[in-house]
């Protein structure tokens, strides 16, 4: 049998997650009751829970970013592509467990280290999935489309990899300062979306090849 | 590296995130169990959820209208596109945090006013954020569907316009006189639902760009 | 300006909506952990819970297939249409909230019948709004796609008709015997996913004008 | 009137559901606040709910991909694929409740078995209307693409087939060693990702027939 998937669903079903991921962070986020007397303040002693849901939102967004990178080059998928995807979900759709955790965990001082830790832990496993997801289309060369540039394998790679060494520091950083550390992986998933780059002109593969 | 992105899976991403938003509302909504024994006056005891419900669902729903007329206009998405687009969408995937906020402190004089600022200071930002999405691509006329006619570029900003002034109004209003405020904040995403408007005929923009 | 969208986008988001809403049904199940130490039984008292999981479900299965029934002869939309289309998915969005209600109170003999009645008016005012809406498209016949027959208006107009009157006669059933209205929804939805008809060839929409 | 559902909107809805349900699994996991003083142990402690996750998750990702490899194959559906389409989702969006009980009943002495073989059963019930499903198309050889071998056929059937078999003893050993059920569940899983298959060569199917 064949070994050949086109990628219009699994765009569909991989954004689909990112979508929901991204939405339901939301529900980590409450005051409670008891601070309605002054509810501005309130509002303000949560926030480490917008710090960490700013984390997650920007983080996932840097990798939906990172997804469309990789599958606009891809003319289709094998079966190893398909598994690794649904690995690179399966970290995506975890994120907001360490995240409620984190933003609970935050202020008590027996619990914030193994908190952030856990945390920043997820993200390297994701980054690495996704490190590894790249370096199996770039080894099957006839899995990407006929229009990718050779010139465009590197760079691609090369916006992965910093991350890995980069959440390896921050974790590291978590050990010492965990407070620290959540500061560090929100300026990675900003700069994250922020390196992220397009083509040099718009390609229209979903109509084309989905 | 290019700069351009194709608007296929951008859209699907924020129809997905705008769609899961709007269906999380449903979970601010609930009867305690202690109001079994007259149900029908426990089910109408919780009009300021159903109010903030609609307020919220009904603003998500003007918010889609407007990224769709955005959409539709645009060929291709730059680098800035795409992490405005992003900023839209944190502000929305939020809403369902101040809006649980709302329903829950309408009732309480002390918490009142603070929850209904805090709301419609969110739907303040969400609004400059579009506005700012919209002007960056008309900065850029290249990204701009070539069929797009410049008089249309001055009414869509015009439609964007007046909701940042509208809701700077609502929240003065909420400041002095909360409950009226919310029924603003209804008006305002009625009126933005209602002003919205579609091309001359429509567009097949997914089949061709995507 | 203009009035009319293309339906591609208005298509995904509404199928966002609709796969959500009942995929959100699966929180109003729940075995309370006092009843761990005879789980079957405590899986079996839940009964209330599957039947009303299983009506929605059905339920809104029911109505995405009248959606794509009505959509499949839309070429274009106009702001009618859209607004109508939003209020017929607020409703959709809405449903969890009577479901979870109509689970809890169906053992409750006062809380019952509020219950089941608020439930089955949800559930009509829904379909009063997909027969307005089919009603605003067939006012406007150059919105159809040129493709339709005019015999088949009716036929459409009709499997949306019967369920207006099969919900107020399950209303007032409700008013005297609630457990039975609630099988009797239950039958609605199960009619209205069997009388769903498609067309004589498949039409191949999407790709041709979304 | 005819009977013939064109296969794009089916597909995005299903995908939607898929992807709900397997983002909402993230739900079950928590870690309780008095954990916090030794959060390495309390976050250790929640295995048999990473356990679940991992199962459900893996799971729903065979799941879909089974539905992908039924429905690429699918030139049109009519109206009891329609039935039975909605009747898998309906498994699928239901296996979020038998996941959240067996996580937390499987340390519980009393209650682990009924939670493992209720998990298992719906399990075995999803996997017997996948197959009922591709039963269905086969008997009516016109809703198939023109392009399928009549070769293909019965290689999907097995694949779905042997699924049963396991299910059932797995089930049959949930009765004697719960635990180890489990894992025979996750190894299920694991073979059915790994089993899955695609084309010689990637089709086209949503941009030319959706």
């Amino acid at each position: 049998m064949g070994n050949r998937w086109g990628t219009g669903r699994i765009e569909a079903f991989s954004d689909g997650v990112f979508a929901i991921a991204l939405t339901l962070l939301v529900f980590d986020l409450a005051v409670p009751a008891s601070s309605f007397d002054d509810l501005w303040r309130g509002i303000a002693h949560e926030w480490p829970s917008y710090l960490a849901y700013m984390t997650s939102f920007i983080t996932i967004g840097g990798l939906w970013m990172a997804h469309l990178a990789i599958f606009r080059r891809l003319q289709s998928a094998n079966a190893t592509i398909m598994r690794l995807n649904l690995l690179v979900l399966m970290g995506v759709a975890f994120l907001p467990f360490p995240t409620g955790l984190m933003a609970k965990a935050i202020r008590d001082t027996n619990a914030e280290r193994a908190a952030v830790v856990f945390y920043g832990v997820t993200l390297l496993v994701i980054s690495i999935l996704l490190r590894v997801l790249w370096d199996a289309i770039v080894a099957n060369p006839e899995l990407l489309d006929p229009g990718v540039n050779t010139d465009e394998i590197k760079p691609i790679r090369r916006s992965a990899t910093p991350n890995i060494g980069f959440y390896a520091a921050a974790i590291a950083l978590a050990l010492l300062l965990p407070k620290a550390a959540v500061f560090g992986y929100l300026a990675i998933a900003i700069a994250a979306v922020w390196r992220a780059r397009g083509d040099e002109s718009p390609r229209h593969r979903r109509a084309e090849t989905a």
